[in-house]
């Protein structure tokens, strides 16, 4: 499992339970360039903590059998964008260098691993004279219009096919935009998503890239993280609660304009905070975002038992709730 | 090019228009492991030959300017099936060589090579609760069911975005089945759709591994080779004769059943002939043949002027006219 802020989130999850799919877990291997030392992770005797490049170390990860792997992002959006090479290496590279461990694993006559793997809605997208679908499921054709995208479609079929052979039981979940995430900006297109929250509730100025009528598919961390879980613990096969075929599963969506955003903040936090937030359209950012799809059919997802954030009220106070120390505003304002 | 079946009949066209979009041709390099010394290229003045891997020696192939790269057929689909390591390898790995070879000569202010690539109806599959389309078309949904299927939709993906970034000007011929294909049997799990006409026609014996009811999409070499030319040299836009947009082509396909073309060969050729043809199946080979689609919408090829063959006939006939010595079948049988 990679550290990143959605790995965090899943070692906590995984941590509190102590359980996957109804087993005790005997031992949790963290990988990542960088594992923050306050977490609670570190000092769990559940824990082995592997730092570095997860190329690197995968002999070290699969020193003893393991039975799940989650991977989650590595280069995000507007970084693969930026630098092709980067995105190749770290997105295409990275993965099918922990298929052909997990292929090996198994071939060696060790377990078969479940692989679940974050993917992302950004594998749609539309192009002139290709419109997106009205509604999005997964069985509507993926036109990424992005690296990231692309290079997340192509670790999808990937998968599918090492799944298909039995190298591996691969599941894929494609994330919507995680919002309200915390912590500084990151290079993903839709970092401004969370930015024109997080920074205003922290009484700091935000710029918005993209007109504000673009509507968006968001979720919150805790459903983006509950989510992948269930799509990893659920059985295959046909029936509630089951995961069905080879498809990936969207994970459900929550639709909302970027002009519902800003009334939901100024709602919750007032004319100040809300006044902080500067509308500035950047095309090259607004290119990538506005290419996504922000209206899913979920019956997929729902069929897991998974369902939408209620409303993006809902989102911006999960993040008050879970990150009241980065926000600054004062009630009324 | 590579120098294959299809790479040799397309070099015999480039040979006899000595042309490209209206350009003369200043020369044709042609790289694989083994170029026949016989053939016409082997002596034409306007071709090099490369001998060996492709990967190997794209430092000779883009010693000049390439303007024109034609990446054809590498593993097929049972051979891929069979040794996963060298599919991905030979398909995944050097068309990514390739790519990058391209991307380096645009990148160096070099002209921005146009690179046509030969991918699969492979890339199109049924699985179990989520059959093809009644008619499948390029806005369909691909599902490979081998690791054939997925390695070209994995290329397919790539240079889709290596087009889009503008490193390269990319077009990807879905190709049919293409039959009647002479000389030895090749490890293609469609192989048999020509060797149940090309062994009798030589007065051979052949198996047909699968069911005769089963439907297939045909396409002959020449209509083929003229797909992939058309492609290749039509210019980008909106309206008849243009390539429009970023979706891949698929190839006008015939559908026959198979029991239509042992019927043709029987009416062609005689009871003898036909008689040597055995139905056994073999499960292997069924699973993937029967998971291919074989009715396509062909709007996107005809707006680019390409038509299917008019029936089987015509692919018998075209066969006994280009490989007059590879039959020995006594009319009348």
């Amino acid at each position: 499992m990679r550290f990143g802020f959605l790995g965090r989130r899943l070692t906590d999850a995984l941590l509190r339970r102590r359980a996957f799919g109804g087993a005790p877990i005997a031992r949790l291997v963290l990988v990542d360039r960088v594992v923050p030392p306050g977490s609670p992770a570190a000092s769990d005797p559940l824990v082995d903590l592997v730092h570095g490049d997860v190329v690197e170390r995968l002999d070290d990860v699969f020193a003893e059998p393991v039975d799940v792997v989650f991977h989650l992002a590595a280069a995000v959006s507007a970084e693969c964008e930026a630098d092709f090479d980067l995105g190749m290496r770290a997105n295409v590279g990275a993965t099918r260098a922990l298929l052909d461990a997990a292929r090996a694993q198994s071939a060696g006559g060790g377990p078969t691993p479940r692989v679940v793997f974050a993917s992302s809605l950004a594998v749609y997208g539309t192009s002139p004279g290709l419109p997106l679908p009205a509604v999005v499921s997964e069985s509507s054709l993926p036109l990424p219009q992005s690296s990231y995208g692309t290079q997340k479609l192509v670790c999808e079929q990937l998968i599918a096919d090492y799944t298909r052979r039995g190298f591996l039981d691969g599941r894929v979940a494609r994330l919507m935009t995680v919002a309200v995430r915390p912590g500084p900006p990151n290079a993903a297109a839709s970092g401004f998503l969370s930015g024109i929250v997080r920074e205003p509730l922290a009484g700091l100025p935000a710029t918005c890239p993209v007109r504000p009528d673009l509507r968006v598919a968001l979720a919150s961390p805790r459903r983006t993280v509950k989510g992948i879980l269930r799509i990893a613990e659920a059985e295959r096969g046909v029936g509630p609660g089951r995961l069905e075929g080879p498809l990936p599963v969207n994970l459900p969506a929550l639709t909302v304009s970027v002009t519902e955003m800003l009334a939901t903040l100024r709602q919750v936090a007032g004319d100040a905070v809300a006044d902080l937030v500067t509308v500035t359209p950047d095309p090259a950012i607004e290119a990538i975002v506005a290419s996504w799809p922000a209206d899913f059919d979920n019956t997929r997802a729902a069929a897991l038992g998974l369902e939408p954030d209620p409303d993006f009220l809902s989102l911006v106070r999960d993040y008050l709730a879970d990150h009241p120390d980065a926000c600054v505003f004062r009630s009324g304002g």
